[in-house]
């Protein structure tokens, strides 16, 4: 049987508008940088992508400022941050791209990402990302661009904004930093002046490429409506997983969440377990973000949000996409049950 | 007519293999950090093509940082530079990603490139990458690499080697730190610690797996002696040249160079001009690197070999590709010839 894919916000896979983009773009022979005519091809190319990132998030493209990640796009906000004798304050739920730059004593940037990607709660007033006030402010909207729309209360903005295209339906490897501020980033990568100083290194045109036709057709799924029907199928799954089990905690869901995520304890069962059990059975989920699920850890996050160490280790998250079928997210409850039935009589 | 593309240090086009790489990984699914199968595949992807890497170069799988560039590679070094005090020792004949981390008072880290990417000139002896001396060494084999063996005299290596998958027929936007060193870097990108720690962000795995297929058709080239034929016909190209204008300089013709480059000062024509005048005739040439090109001013390894400024100025660089034929060369110097005649009579 095929397997059936629910670690969406680890990565979702690419979007049939982002992979023709990059078979064209293969196509591109020339470096953006150079002045002929197929330099000059591949520059339009990244720049016609620039133009469709800005639209995604609603700033100008001379704001889009892209990078190899949003890993990346956070390393040139805390440079920025540096220069004005500080780091990052943020909480201990932010994603550890964020986490790394934390400076507890000075930090001068406020680091908020509008969903978490664990839980899939929302931090920021709905989808309206926060406007800035005494602090600056840095809004991570990976997990939430593509998802829900990218909204300005009172046409404020945060002071810079990092996301990633795998997590839109783009490519692995290419994020971008949105710089709000009249301030142009101090430059962590220095040559060629590529991004207009910004961000020096050959362009990755395909990527870029990819994120653009990604940024786009996201764009269009969210403006159609196509989340309202996953947020459905995620409240069958945890109906579904409720009915199977009483004592399972379905974390954040009084929030206001992302439309496809859950994250559920099942004290006793540890999280890395049922990610193991549920694997081997042809279902892919996660216990905490992806990058960090390797490391067996209790979810920082969770501890954050006052679960006890034991509740933390005991958490799996399930991501659905654009695509996921009420099939298979029945079959994935049935299965989950059939586990935690086998879990409880081995425990009894 | 079709447009012949001789600018091939500046980019070079997707291989073949390095396509059908890229186009496979799109179908992984997985992020490398995750656990389950689909994570597994994506994790195996870039291992392979890390292995693939490692080959080309001669070193340790685990001693090849991927990377977003090469100027990404230099920076990363730079920064470990920095924590013994000081940054790059260069010539100014350096690429401006090294040039940017030059440190007139404190280098620790002696920078060179194999290769010049201007002239084609080798500044180590023949393909062998220089041996360590009192100085640490990082060598830039951007250029060198898939155009001529990499090899180390008595098993010496340097410190650090930087390269591109862009110039070896891999796409745009990936490049590799080869750290022959016993310390880790110090990381520029922190937050999720894949590649063990040293570049944290989410792998490019459609660029990796393009590097990793690029890196190994281009070592079987350089085995079968492909580059061979490629020296002739620039060797075919200057005599050409030579016999349309006694007064043009081919710089550095005396030097062991790339098989595949010709830089050459004709007095008094502007280098820009040329690369103008030849784009709209449909070749593809350029005046000093691309990444410098758009920036309308003398070649500064030029002046720094001990040229003038007018003559620095009136240079063109010509570089040509594996599937260059004979009769897109002939037709450049007729071409050429044609252009320069008339530059003349206006001149006179």
């Amino acid at each position: 049987m095929d397997r059936v894919y629910l670690d969406h916000n680890a990565t979702t896979p690419l979007r049939v508008e982002a992979r023709a983009a990059m078979i064209a773009a293969m196509d591109v022979v020339g470096n953006p940088s150079s002045v002929h005519a197929e330099g000059r091809a591949a520059k339009l190319l990244v720049e016609r992508a620039r133009v469709e990132v800005a639209d995604l998030v609603g700033c100008k493209p001379n704001q889009v400022i892209f990078t190899g990640s949003a890993t990346e796009a956070a390393a040139l906000a805390a440079a920025q941050a540096n220069q004005h004798g500080g780091g990052f304050s943020s909480a201990q739920t932010e994603h550890d791209c964020v986490l790394a730059w934390h400076d507890t004593d000075a930090g001068c940037l406020r680091a908020v990402s509008a969903a978490n990607s664990e839980t899939g709660v929302m931090q920021v007033d709905g989808c309206v990302v926060p406007s800035p006030d005494s602090y600056s402010v840095l809004c991570d909207i990976t997990q939430m661009a593509g998802k829900m729309p990218v909204q300005y209360r009172d046409h404020q903005t945060p002071s810079y904004m990092i996301l990633s295209a795998h997590k839109i339906g783009g490519p692995k490897g290419v994020g971008a930093l949105i710089n709000f501020t009249s301030e142009d980033p101090v430059a962590l990568l220095k040559g060629g002046g590529q991004e207009m100083g910004r961000r020096s290194g050959t362009e990755n045109i395909v990527g870029i490429a990819g994120f653009g036709a990604a940024a786009t057709a996201a764009r269009r799924d969210v403006a159609h409506g196509r989340w309202e029907r996953v947020a459905e199928l995620r409240n069958i799954l945890e109906k579904a997983l409720e009915a199977a089990s009483k004592k399972t905690i379905f974390v954040g869901k009084a929030e206001t969440r992302l439309p496809n995520t859950s994250c559920f304890i099942t004290p006793g069962w540890k999280g890395e377990t049922q990610v193991m059990q549920m694997d081997l059975s042809g279902f892919a989920i996660s216990a905490g973000s992806a990058c960090s699920s390797g490391k067996v850890r209790a979810s920082k996050v969770l501890l954050a949000m006052g679960y006890s160490e034991q509740e933390a280790a005991s958490a799996v998250r399930v991501s659905l996409g654009l695509d996921t079928s009420e099939d298979e997210i029945m079959r994935f409850a049935d299965v989950w049950a059939d586990k935690l039935t086998k879990h409880e009589a081995r425990a009894a």
